[in-house]
């Protein structure tokens, strides 16, 4: 495992205490004490829970960015980028449920300037994804339904993904791409 | 508008106060303040607020499982039974969002009894869609993916449907009826 500095430390701990108890019950002293630490110097690294959560929401909503942005920026079908899409979500996941569920659970605890950001890179996030599919519609690679239904019953699956994989974690992360992806752009018939 | 008792009247307007607010912030004295009773008179038709949420989620629950019921009990192709499945949540979606919101939002908040018979109701809906699917596969209805995912990947899109017919509310029920069963059979392209 490589070396964490110490914030990054408390920033693991906190996500998983987080995740296992809720934002809300953990305190500063919940997270010093997993780590076997004196809770007064966690503020020699960071200075609030607030601070904490927003390290991991905003981190991982810019993993999403920045992909979207290089799905967009290819030349390539849009049923290409709706697949890449689809495996961004995936490996995301896959590698950061935990940050997953304090993003979906706990943004609305964020403070305002971070939640501002954070709420413009969902809509941006969301208008890219739009702009695909209408890419997609207009060349005819798409068959002309609704868009909205279309970023929806994507959007929908691949949002509560981080719920189910863990509960059937067992799922090799390579037939999973491979089925969603077929699942989603092809149906099940 | 159909005459409602007293105790309709109640879980009614406790269902559109909890979907506001939130189940936890809402008291007795506010959904009597709203109904403009005295709050003790409430009590002469409900014993509680757990009670009220009881009446809500598990009636909205048993309006899924006997609808699922039904759709078992057809005699069609496991392709019928899924636009039938579909069509069911759309329905209850746009008929029952509120009691959706609290069904998704405050199920845990049960008392024991209640919990218990709406998780066994939720599981047998799963156990019955999983039945369709896998059904649907053994006669080449239905490409042979992972049958869990192909169930995640309808079901996620149906769960989170009342989140999404909330803000984009203007859809008309028939389209959204149609576009969504052809997306989520037949795939985008």
């Amino acid at each position: 495992m490589e070396q964490l500095n110490r914030k990054e430390e408390i920033i693991v701990t906190a996500a998983r205490l987080f995740y296992e108890k809720g934002y809300k019950a953990i305190s500063m002293r919940d997270i010093a004490a997993a780590m076997d630490i004196k809770a007064a110097s966690l503020y020699n690294h960071i200075k609030s829970k607030q601070e904490i959560l927003s390290e991991i929401i905003l981190k991982v909503a810019e993993e999403f960015t920045v992909g979207m942005e290089c799905v967009v920026a290819e030349n390539s079908s849009a049923i290409k980028k709706i697949e890449k899409v689809i495996e961004l979500h995936i490996d995301i996941t896959v590698n950061h449920s935990e940050a997953l569920a304090a993003l979906n659970n706990d943004w609305m605890h964020l403070e305002e300037l971070d939640l501002n950001a954070f709420v413009m890179m969902r809509e941006d996030y969301e208008q890219n994804f739009r702009k695909i599919i209408k890419q997609g519609i207009d060349t005819g690679e798409l068959k002309p339904h609704h868009p909205e239904v279309i970023l929806f019953s994507i959007l929908s699956t691949l949002r509560t993904l981080y719920l189910w994989y863990q509960k059937r974690g067992k799922l090799d992360v390579n037939i999973l791409k491979k089925d969603m992806i077929s699942v989603l752009i092809n149906g099940i018939v």
